[in-house]
């Protein structure tokens, strides 16, 4: 029986796309929420989940980010990175000078804003709840005059047609996800440890001070975030991606002496660092 | 002739609420994005302008953040706390028992999730582009089985009922928004001082030497955060909150040397410390 892995779908989304990568022999689960896919591997509907947590261009994925820090026991095993290729998608009879309505994501919307301002300045844009359910809504309308921004897969899946490709304004737009599951990886000798802590008190330096236990050892901090503890504003949770395994004699040290500094520390696990293939 | 504020529009969304509360007798002048607010305080359209930057559930507001950091040089000079107060809007005549669809923005959608559940877990959800377009929305159709989620103030304004007040799953749901000019905010003894900085390597132990200086002058850091430099994935822009204004001696002298290490220091301000007022 081949593996369950449960992703943040419908069908047609950057993240069907990451897991098609991650297990292509595997049976693909769409959740309809990110939380829906910590929860399918929890029940073991699935054995792993994959979900989006960083976009080059928007930053964290903050509903990833809290499902980690406050709902969901399980780890982050591996990390993929994608790039990101919003597609303009219309019925497969229309043409350019049809469309006078484009639906998608609020997000996608934005990240096409320069295409979309030169080549449709006076199209009404509606938002929808991903850039599939624009597909969807196209496919579904007899609206010959309506265009979606969403992926090439989704034209496929929709019936669709790829009026243009690539079409955000930044070429550099790529989205990290990342696999979870009941456990981390082992160490591999290129690896990331991520972790969150935060302090009862919010006194000068207890955050410098954590920093120096990683700075004194030379362990290099990949990333450092914060997140709002969601009990009052100015009270933070800290998010750090090491450099490392957490069997990492050093790395392992410094978390012991972190342990005894914070309030809350959650390692969300270690696993390995992602290198893009070569082609 | 009265002081022109420019916000983050329509009318009926909670920047507004904002914009009133800070320059009741002022006129108000609404944007459609964030953007377009600092552009109009730029060109003189308006003599400042007011944004949201922080909500104590999401977290940054990451429009105003990439604004501040990239686009525009204006100054912070004041910042406002307000508890955000999510209503379900109908139309005068609608019951509960009618609603078969409610309209807003996926994340208002998102913070009243628990509420919808209970009460409506078979209504259809639809995206709209902000909550005051939702309000918008549902005055324009003639659909009496839908409902928007709004503030009361969108209720007065597209004359619509208010069904049911204060919605959101989590009551300590405030948003800060900041007040943008050309220039800053006079020392009063009690401020805040926000900037960005970032680094051209990412050498170990770089933030944290930085976050020395401020450590070492026991200089308090309100606030840490990274944002994408939207070049490649991984490398950062720090934005911190200090406790203090910039022209104090010690906050003066520490940006100096955080200045000789960093490869670009951008200070968007000092201005009062919000505090709440007693009622």
């Amino acid at each position: 029986m081949p593996e369950r892995i449960a992703y943040f779908g419908p069908a047609g989304t950057f993240t069907e796309e990451a897991a098609l990568r991650y297990a292509p022999k595997s049976e693909l689960v769409p959740c309809h929420t990110i939380a829906a896919v910590a929860v399918a591997v929890a029940a073991g509907e699935a054995q792993r989940g994959v979900v989006p947590i960083e976009n080059s261009m928007e930053g964290s994925v903050t509903d990833t980010l809290d499902l980690l820090i406050h709902q969901s026991n399980l780890f982050i095993q591996r990390e993929l990175v994608l790039p990101i290729v919003h597609c303009l998608l219309v019925r497969p009879d229309a043409t350019q000078e049809d469309i006078e309505v484009i639906y998608s994501h609020p997000q996608a919307l934005g990240q096409c804003r320069g295409f979309l301002e030169q080549r449709f300045p006076r199209t009404t844009l509606v938002a929808a709840l991903s850039t599939a359910a624009a597909a969807e809504q196209l496919k579904k309308s007899d609206y010959p005059t309506a265009a979606a921004i969403g992926t090439a897969r989704a034209s496929k899946l929709y019936g669709l047609r790829v009026l243009a490709r690539g079409i955000q304004d930044n070429p550099a737009n790529v989205t990290r996800f990342v696999v979870l599951g009941h456990t981390d990886h082992p160490p591999t000798g290129d690896d990331k440890t991520s972790l969150c802590f935060s302090f009862n008190d919010d006194q000068p330096g207890l955050l410098y001070a954590a920093m120096g236990e990683f700075a004194r050892r030379r362990i290099n901090l990949a990333k450092v975030e914060s997140r709002p503890t969601k009990q009052s504003l100015g009270q933070y949770i800290f998010l750090i991606d090491l450099q490392g395994h957490r069997e990492d004699t050093e790395i392992k040290e410094a978390l012991q002496k972190l342990q005894a500094q914070a309030s809350m520390l959650k390692i969300f696990g270690s696993y390995p660092r992602y290198v893009a293939a070569k082609r």
